[in-house]
């Protein structure tokens, strides 16, 4: 998407056609940056140290780092040791794994010389497949707001969202934002609430990094208003993403999700959840029972950071000295609370007939 | 109550017995330091800046400021003035114009050699009085703590609440943290999540501060993490303050008070809202429709006051720059969703007939 009337993707080839570049997004929102990746290795402590972020980038990033490795050395030692070495860096993101397994067996059949050749047309696309797929998330969750619009002419369309499931964790489009660049992009009036997200503000700082960047018209919210501006109408949809959706069509998304769901229930606001058909774990039934929830580091809740005045960058303590603090990374939002999920193939009841409708090969 | 073994109240006579000290909640959690206070400007200052805040204890420095004024100066001129002076402090503080009508009516009708001495025996009475109020609100939450400590011999009762309504914002006792304090003097187990509050944090900062003071086992969690809380068994109840309530039992409390309650519902766990009787607003019978919801500084939202690991106190932005932010202050909380009301007088049902079972005077 854009940034100040400039279209990015969150990674790219560098203009010398080798080099990977990516936008360092530990130093969003206050600062924008690129950086510039030579070699596997640059890949994987990008990857750990967070200047990239959110399961399709981290594939993308590492799918770039065999290429790295191979144009180095394309020999079996080095696509292996490149491989263990990328796939130890977010152990838990399944995108990383998928992306690593489909560039190995584009490239280990061939003979060396044609190997750099190949990881970069496979990168390429491994990236274009994810744009189409945000893309198409886009187009059927447009026709959602494209409805409500309707119904409301010449009014903006009031959308909430939690965390950030734009652009900026994909290649591009984003998957819960992608509808939303769309009606902006499509001239339908779009007004959203950025949930802050806290513990780590990704609402606060990335999302609304990226929709002031582009243009879409938006106000950061506290996480505990979003019941406040549903119960005055002052919301007409939610949409989020999810990091993991059973076959039932329960979805575990950033903490706070849920909260939201039940207010948007008990208001009558519909609920939607975006997602890639990657992130279907069609081996579970009960989100609640069966996904289990990640805790984080209590220095994400007690301690913040930011820029001061004078432009630089510092962490304080905020809460009470000595208090502990626990801190859940997610939470599952049952089915029942959710309208309909958006996927790259249409929208459906957050079921599993609505899954199977869509995804009938799982059958 | 007590902050490492001392017994404090907010507010007490210096030992000279004339001048006032209280703590410097501005301060609070990173340092603890008492402020003495002279005269009435001092104390109409420290309202002001919110060194003293919560309803109870702004009436209280404001009663003491009458004794401090009428001190220096026992004329009716000099009473008129302090009275206008401290009324303007926080125009929309009820119980501030309350508790200075108080100390009015008890002083004017006196001559001027017998005024201050009266003055003091007022305001002192009148601080007695909102302990009292706390206390026996505790009292009757510490009933149901006691219960469902019953049900679960051993192990701790988890109560979670929400923003600060503790001993630092009354005079001692606090609203919804007496019951937990009785109960934890009591021997009986109990362990608080506390949420952090967002934006002002008023959880993390205060609540956490008063219960730690107090040895009382608490854990602050992010203001998102409740839902998953209570779907996962962890929460036993929920007690929260209350800012306003309607005669039928809708109460408007610290933005985010809803969200937890509509958690409770969906869990089958009680939510109770405690409250002295002065909270109550006879003449609403609608929150959500009645109740006009103050709109705070977006700056609130956007930065955040803490301190840096070399003790100085900064401020830092923490959104995104540039990107508006909209900070409600409260939301309504509706009586079907909250299990009982705690007043001074006891626990009732969260409706006109419950209210009036109690106060049987309104009717």
């Amino acid at each position: 998407m854009k940034i100040d009337g400039t279209h990015y993707r969150t990674i790219w080839l560098a203009g010398d056609g080798w080099a990977v570049e990516v936008i360092d997004q530990t130093k969003l929102p206050h600062e924008f940056s690129t950086v510039r990746l030579e070699t596997a290795n640059d890949c994987a402590r990008a990857i750990k140290d967070m200047t990239v972020r959110g399961a399709p980038l981290i594939g993308a990033t590492a799918a770039y780092g065999l290429c790295l490795a191979l144009r180095a050395d394309p020999s079996d030692a080095s696509l292996d040791a490149a491989y263990e070495m990328l796939a130890a860096t977010r152990p838990t993101a399944v995108n990383l794994k998928h992306a690593l397994d489909e560039m190995r067996a584009a490239v280990a059949p061939l003979g060396t010389q044609a190997r750099a050749e190949a990881a970069y047309a496979c990168a390429a696309a491994l990236c274009d497949a994810d744009v189409e797929i945000c893309r198409m998330i886009g187009v059927h969750g447009l026709s959602i707001i494209r409805g409500i619009a309707e119904a409301k002419p010449g009014q903006p369309v009031n959308i909430l969202t939690h965390c950030n499931a734009g652009w900026l964790a994909c290649v591009d489009w984003g998957t819960a934002l992608a509808p939303i660049y769309m009606a902006h992009d499509a001239g339908i009036p779009v007004h959203v609430w950025v949930d802050e997200t806290r513990p780590r503000n990704q609402g606060a700082a990335l999302t609304a990094f990226e929709l002031g960047g582009h243009g879409v018209p938006h106000t950061i919210v506290a996480d505990n208003a979003g019941g406040h501006l549903m119960q005055h109408g002052l919301v007409d949809m939610c949409i989020t993403g999810t990091d993991r959706t059973t076959a039932t069509g329960d979805v575990a998304n950033k903490i706070g999700t849920y909260l939201k769901a039940l207010a948007a229930d008990a208001s009558d606001i519909p609920f939607y959840v975006a997602l890639p058909h990657t992130t279907i774990d069609w081996s579970l039934t009960d989100g609640v029972a069966q996904i289990p929830i990640e805790e984080r580091a209590a220095r994400e809740i007690t301690h913040m950071t930011g820029r001061t005045d004078k432009g630089e960058i510092v962490t304080v303590e905020i809460s009470a000295p000595g208090s502990p603090a626990a801190n859940y990374g997610f939470d599952v939002t049952p089915a029942r609370y959710i309208t309909g999920l958006v996927t790259e193939r249409g929208v459906c009841a957050a079921s599993r007939e609505g899954l199977l409708g869509l995804y009938p090969e799982r059958n």
